[in-house]
């Protein structure tokens, strides 16, 4: 029997916590003097109120067999913090359709970062925070995840941090997992007070540096400014850069940092891919721009290390717009978007680790048809990958695969040409934002039909979730009674 | 070490049996007293004359570990055959470019039918018969490629008919391998003499109804009018339609067919799965064309049913151009270019055994998620499938998907859009023959710069020999001594 009233009390946690937030964003209305401050205070009291009633409606049984309930609670936590946070969104007429209310939430929750707003700098400051916001708790929900739930899946990247697999909620969560999350919520919370300093430093407004520091470690990509990163300074490109690259890196790694064990990060074999691929690709990019264009030296390297990094740490905030590009190096930041920075960072997508199995276990092969007999152990860095890994990373590259070409299917089906309906799966998928064609860095996702809205939002979060634990919902085993 | 008189003496065999068929030419033009008899004359004579010198050079050593030697040959014969195979059009002038003239060449032997001809009606017949002769040895070649080559790598499909793997000429066949081989070229001319029958009774003159037959059964699609198969009735469309069915079926299954049980057909899971496929695409196709167009019922239908089995069986021959249609029709037709029929067909791509195993072994995950230690065997049919078989299918998906994307970039390189080098390779890689946009169904490939040629003529090769037994050789294990 499914335990009802477990998943309730969950849920009636989750959204105590965000009607805080909805109050904290009250607090800036009411700096800026501006009338949002209503809708932010309605929402808090809808959803404290409703959270308060799940809650109360719900117990907080401790059992050890409840593993089928956090698989529930995993999905329904993000789908229903993004109908309860699209809330101020209509409430103050940002947003008036719900539709694109619950997109733009869901986008922020998941750090995709797709927007449907054509004018983001007419809305008050209020409902911008909010929208960084939404990032914020997004990236700190994707921490927790990394931590305690995609181990069930065998890949959390959280093996280098020898972590144990462990149940959902706080209280089910081993004492040395809450540590653990507790302490990479102060990496997290760390960097983006870093990134913050910075920003101010680059000459950048409070507001705005910390709307862009939720926005860039949280791998979620709103700006408060309707040009993106292209409203700002070289030097704030830079520092954005930098950030981004900490955002893409396995956040267990700071740990050997901050304990002064620098030299550990550059050991780490996913982290050195990492920073190759961004390195590899900004380069070529780079070197075709100031080849092929008028641009200058600087410009063109750094254009391209910027776009590379915001798609490769799936973040997606923008200074150019790559489709206007030459052909072959827009199909390198499409390709991109599949790639993903490192396990157990706030990135989204298919993620360095899994690359490196599926390459490593080509080579493999390879080696294993010219000696069929032989035993060739699977090995990234000094650690050796079990059979069983390697296999979860195939399923989950087929799974892959196979939602991508569904979500394209539906998204022609709803009229976009190929082009555009590649780049908006693949970019929602990956959690990264802008996409291709008619969703492209310099478009939004206003003009897609609504239906086309519900399916890219559910692609943000199969994405989001790594497809395995939304999906097994669906499986019939799931609901077997054992 | 690497026994190269034994590869000298497989190629020169090879290329005395490719001599023979330009002999075969000569007659064609003789009948038509064209003057292009002259180029096959030295055609013949230049490989003949090298194919000699090899034999004599070469030596049949009978070995029992020969598998490097064969993995050589395999490749290299495909390679070795193109090059001689152009000289008829290259001397005749029908084709002056070496770099056209190879591309067209590996065209016909792999079967792809991709085509760099503005004007096919242009040419003399004894091209023309050239022309779909390479289909007709390349399809020769499949056969016995399915039978001795892929069992080495776990799926030849074979498997269905119980045979062993073995090497690769004749003399080092199994004898009960070569007697299958006989067989199955048995089928395969039966086939083309019953579609020639068929294609004569419905008025086709008998040269064009061969170098149909020829086209069809090999699934190659290179046709002698520049309309393809929109040149013809509605019956002719038809009679292709069914042929194009039987180039794509396992031709092990014909042997239960000819022993009178034709129950087995249906019985078998692949044969089914390849039906269906056919069957929901052309229904969703011709159904869109109808309520979405003004075309009559008929035509809808048989235009979706006619492109639907073309693609699906790797064929490429066109009576409709499917770039018109609405985009997620258009999408359909693409996403089929990865799909391929049955094993052990002349068809090439992927294969619809590789995608059952694939969503079989993607469902079973997802139960094995929910019992982690329940053992779950993966069936097709009735068979179990080994755990060996999976984990190459899993890597063979892993670097087609890997060739695809280098190949896709390699495409955008040389200057195509994204589209049209997603088609280009697509269609390459599936030995289908029309791809997308600018190498779209009424297009060809002429106007591919000349390294996009030989890009696309690599693809070509790679997708017909299922990628392992070429790439293979480019792995530092596969020579080193043991």
């Amino acid at each position: 029997m499914l335990n009802k009233r477990f998943i309730f009390n969950a849920l009636g946690r989750i959204l105590i916590f965000e009607s805080l937030f909805m109050l904290l964003c009250a607090c800036v209305s009411a700096c800026y003097g501006e009338d949002d401050i209503v809708s932010f205070l309605l929402s808090f009291a809808i959803t404290f109120g409703v959270g308060g009633m799940f809650w109360m409606f719900g117990r907080n049984v401790v059992k050890d067999q409840l593993k089928r309930e956090s698989f529930i609670i995993v999905t329904a936590v993000w789908i229903v913090m993004s109908l309860f946070g699209s809330l101020p969104y209509v409430l103050s007429g940002a947003i008036p359709s719900f539709t694109n209310a619950f997109f733009e939430t869901i986008s922020g929750f998941t750090t995709t970062g797709a927007s449907i707003l054509n004018d983001i700098e007419a809305l008050p400051h209020g409902i911008l925070f909010w929208r960084s916001v939404t990032h914020l708790i997004g990236g700190m929900g994707i921490v927790v995840l990394a931590v305690a739930i995609l181990p069930f899946f065998g890949f959390g990247g959280m093996q280098l941090y020898n972590a144990e697999a462990a149940g959902v909620t706080n209280d089910k969560l081993h004492p040395r997992i809450t540590k653990t999350a507790k302490s990479l919520w102060g990496i997290y919370m760390g960097l983006i007070g870093l990134e913050t300093i910075f920003l101010l430093l680059g000459g950048m407004p409070l507001f705005d540096a910390l709307c862009h520091s939720f926005g860039t470690i949280a791998s979620g990509g709103f700006s408060t400014k309707n040009a993106s990163i292209a409203e700002y300074s070289p030097y704030i490109q830079y520092v954005i850069v930098l950030f981004m690259i900490f955002a893409g890196t396995n956040f267990a790694l700071f740990f050997f940092v901050i304990k002064g064990n620098g030299k550990r990060l550059f050991t780490n074999s996913e982290f050195r891919v990492f920073l190759s691929v961004i390195l590899i690709a900004s380069l070529t990019i780079g070197g075709t721009l100031f080849f092929r264009t008028d641009m200058s030296f600087e410009q063109s390297f750094r254009d391209a290390l910027f776009q590379v990094t915001s798609v490769v740490t799936s973040t997606g905030f923008v200074t150019a717009d790559y489709t206007l590009w030459h052909p072959y190096l827009t199909f390198i930041v499409f390709g991109l978007m599949f790639s993903g920075a490192c396990v157990g960072s706030t990135s989204g997508g298919i993620k360095l680790f899994r690359h490196m199995i599926l390459v490593k276990n080509l080579k493999i092969e390879f080696r294993r048809m010219s000696h069929p007999n032989a035993v060739i152990p699977l090995k990234i860095g000094k650690k050796m990958v079990s059979q069983e890994i390697i296999y979860k990373v195939l399923a989950f590259l087929v799974l892959y695969i196979s939602v991508f070409i569904i979500g394209t299917l539906f998204m022609t089906v709803v009229g976009l040409d190929m082009d555009s309906a590649f780049g908006a799966v693949a970019t929602t998928m990956g959690g990264i934002g802008p996409g291709l064609g008619v969703v492209g860095p310099m478009n939004n996702f206003f003009a897609i039909p609504g239906a086309g809205k519900w399916i890219l939002s559910v692609l943000m979060l199969l994405g989001r979730l790594e497809l395995f634990s939304v999906l097994i919902l669906f499986a019939p085993s799931f609901w077997k009674n054992k």
